[in-house]
């Protein structure tokens, strides 16, 4: 099977680690084909971020039909244009967001999440009550690093995710902890060691739900809100 | 005061609809500058719609900005970008649906809302949750036409609008619409009269409160999520 | 336009401030006529305050009906007898909590209240919960000082409220501060000033959404449970 | 033990119906005294009936705590003034619409409600909510008869409540009924004598509970929201 | 009439005590049998131990179904099993938490809840959320101490105890207390005598309302889900 | 990788069914023993079935552990027991009800459920309102035949559930079903196709969902409260 998993910010070297993280907890048949967008932001850091790269990635989406994907995964943790994405494709497409939701719902029955910025916390507990998970999500806490400052700087990037991952079950009673952006999948295993603490990375959460979703023969429903868009004009610019 | 009128779709005529009935309702000293987006689709129908339409909205209001627009009103339902142009602007942005939520929610303790496609049920449903009145609104009904059929079609739109507010009323207890597309603002007044129920354009509604937020010295917080978005390279395409 | 701004309390010289500010941000053409019950108590601080006022503010309103009052604000937090007042008035009837999250709403995803006594605390949380609003509402704090005390000591309300607002950013992560009682409405400014955060004064809030709602044409919905109070034979003493 | 049972109406025939039946389900030990507001509205029919009726009655309850009332029930089931009340009081104060729904929610797993007017919906439902309990009740059905019509025209109440509480069972899933008004006390046995259904009249029920928590020796707490009403002057007329 | 009170572990010391602290409260008419399963866990501590526990006790109320047993309460904070119970019993049959929860919902706007080990803080939370009070519940907090420890080491059981309900009173904004074990019921009034806190004993409160509902006349409804269970075949094992 | 299918009813034929569905989903190098619990009813059809069932299961689970089982799914879409099981489980444990909420959660917007008897629609509304889809879930529906019937009357059971099928579609907006009942799997590919919905079977899911996550190297999270219970003598009986 082959599943497109696109990082829809532009930064490849991210897209790198994802795809490498994202191989490594495939089963053997699967491939994994790693993109990013282009012309679109290098991190995505807000609710505008997330929208300049949308149309890029619908746009990979579009091209992944033709050539017979599988399956999407969006290797952004804010879901950006999820919805969107499932109108556009005939296979599943997984969100890292929802995907880690619910293997953490699965494993555990209260969890934390840790993100980047601060700004992302109130975007990332929207979608936990979209996911109707506010109940089992006990707190969501940021490192206050940018998205990029995990590539750059990844031993203050530990060494704070270490202290927000024991926070999280000192203080929140957390019993997992979701990594709250594609970045950190790289410290996934090496958190988890040093904490002693279940942690979940949103990506290959997505990559085993996304391999169950094809391998079980489901595809998107096209009955109502996830069918195809109806064909229109664009006007011209 | 000036007030940016933003038409999310490509079609004109819509837009001058709209603008026309956005000054009906203005006070004297309102300025309402009616724009859309170019190289858009026609007509917002489904998330993948909304997406594509988004970037060409942010560059809309971007440009506002810098030529002195004391508010922002998005005149699509699905209120596509809203958290997005909130990032982007000073001044505050509303969409129609969360300014019909709010006027509904104050002048009748139940509504109903009728849109155009089936397909824009969940949507509307998913809005109407975020804006914590799933409670007071009763359904989302639709009239099962296109946007634009609206303007194509005025009659039959009338007829089954009708019909629709009546089945609210009798078999939601509903005790006002709110509409449910931006292509409806044209027909609220005769609805209103034809039906004896309070019916509620969001076009209207938002105007309204836009001018009370501006005249009451209102602007969007930047501290948190609405911050500004962080200053980044766009890579290459 | 005329707007019938009442304070539920018997203290004029509340009264008086509440109305000063009210004109400040209302437009030039709109008449605010600032009244307060009599025969009721000096403060409202509980369920039972609150009890106490209505019946006086419901004939106020009723008074309001027979000389042509557009709108009505209540200018308590508690937005007391709200409902009631919206079965008497043909016009629109604005209660400062709910037009303070409103306004919340739509200028920041997150926000804080500071009210005065910690016995009212209960009370805004389960309005706000009644408005749908407790997801973005981070947390209802109090100075703890009564309602009257912010007139007598406004140097301590003033520090308490900045320790306060300085609190809500911080720790609740609030993206806005909403003021928990109409008594406060002369320190906004002020507070917004010292703290550098959108400070939301529930007064002025309810007279730019009354203004809107009149100047839109909205009026109460008479179908269903807004209906007129049904006549009836009040009993001897 | 001794419980005021308050009909907050000033109707005193209906005073008298509601008096006999919490007789017939009070223990032997209880002495239930039946009393009824005077000055007030003949019957609750919205929110602006219950504003005029609370002040007499809680008028009522700090007569009660002069002689010795051990626990007060407010035989009204929009419960109004159940939180003012809950602060003059020390003994507990139980509402017939909190208690049917507790024991409805001991004994049936989905209930529904039937009421008097339409306009009383979502009055009830939104109590409901309030209780926590929007999940358990099925609907709020209504009869469509004004309260006092119950007692004027029995036959008819009987049949329409028959009709609703056949419909409860059959369309809405219910598992027993709620009467939603005390006017219907007197008809409970035998609306569940001829419908097979638990019909559950909350006058009962608030009875039932009152006497279970004087005798658990439960007193409202004083701490937080329920302590008595701050002392103040109430301001000359 | 007779109630059973069935401590679901199989600790007879335990059950002696529940017993003798729900016969303090009982009318003086009402016959207390106290029993507990045996076979079972000595203490129930998770959900396994629930499930090992359960089966024992649906015979004991079998059995009870035969000698005219009025009413059931199952004497564990968790609830066990209450739903099957209700299956099984003609009488109703009370579960300790939803019984304390609703008289912490009658007697207080706000409550906590302390129970022993911090593993059943999130069966209780999802219970109290089942039972439509997350809103009203400020806290669940844990003694950190074994089901059993109560009893052979009372001083430090009441000393942590003490130190939680003043941290709910304090840190929770808490009204009232309820004590979220059987255990504790020994200790209620000494906890209440020392902290000046309302707290809970969820035994007291569910023979209170046992006694209620049966003196009402109440029955657990057979239509729908808590109808007898379906004549079945047991395999051989 | 080695799956445990437990059906936890009696019922072999089921079993075995089940388990030819399973394998037929599984990916090749998965190896599904499906097996039943003994001495237990022959169906599962309300809590006190459920209750019955658990023991068993619990023990079948124990002994999975000692001879290397990976995951556990649960096909009873009551998912009783699955907390304890979590318990007492190293590997992941999937009840077919979660699991198959995932999945329509991931290929559509709104989705409705359909189950066999009427009593099982609240007990399957509460666990969906337990995993956070009430908002997803559009009804649950029940094709009122017993459980063993669906094997016994295979014609009917096809028949009524392509009723509801199309019911769910067209009267409740539903875009996917899924099947409330691990004894329809059977079924679930000619209802399909016969529909033209897509159709959910929670036995597959499950079986996706859990080697997914066996294959992600996640395990039942050992801090908090699906913690290995403690260990504790059980009384004799």
């Amino acid at each position: 099977m082959r599943i497109l998993l696109i990082n829809p910010n532009s930064t490849s070297s991210m897209t790198a680690q994802i795809g490498a993280n994202a191989r490594r907890v495939a089963f053997a048949g699967t491939v994994i084909e790693a993109v990013n967008t282009e012309g679109t932001p290098a991190s995505i850091e807000g609710h505008a971020d997330e929208a300049l790269a949308v149309p890029a990635m619908l746009d990979l989406i579009r091209a992944g039909e033709t050539r017979g994907i599988d399956a999407y995964v969006i290797a952004c943790f804010d879901d950006p244009g999820l919805a969107a994405a499932r109108e556009v494709a005939h296979g599943p497409v997984v969100g890292i967001c929802q995907a880690g939701v619910q293997v953490a719902s699965t494993i555990a029955n209260r969890f934390s999440i840790v993100t980047t910025l601060p700004r992302s916390v109130p975007i990332i507990e929207n979608l936990v009550a979209a996911y109707g998970a506010s109940a089992r999500c006990r707190n969501v806490r940021s490192v206050n690093m940018p998205v990029l400052a995990l590539e750059q700087d990844p031993e203050t990037s530990e060494a704070r995710l270490i202290h927000e991952i024991r926070a999280a079950r000192e203080q929140d009673g957390a019993e997992a902890v979701l990594l709250g952006c594609a970045g950190m999948s790289d410290l996934c295993a090496r958190l988890e060691a040093r904490t002693g603490m279940p942690v979940i990375d949103g990506v290959s959460a997505a990559i085993k739900l996304a391999e169950g979703l094809v391998g079980g023969g489901y595809r998107t429903s096209k009955i109502g809100s996830y069918d195809f868009p109806r064909k229109k004009e664009l006007s011209e610019v």
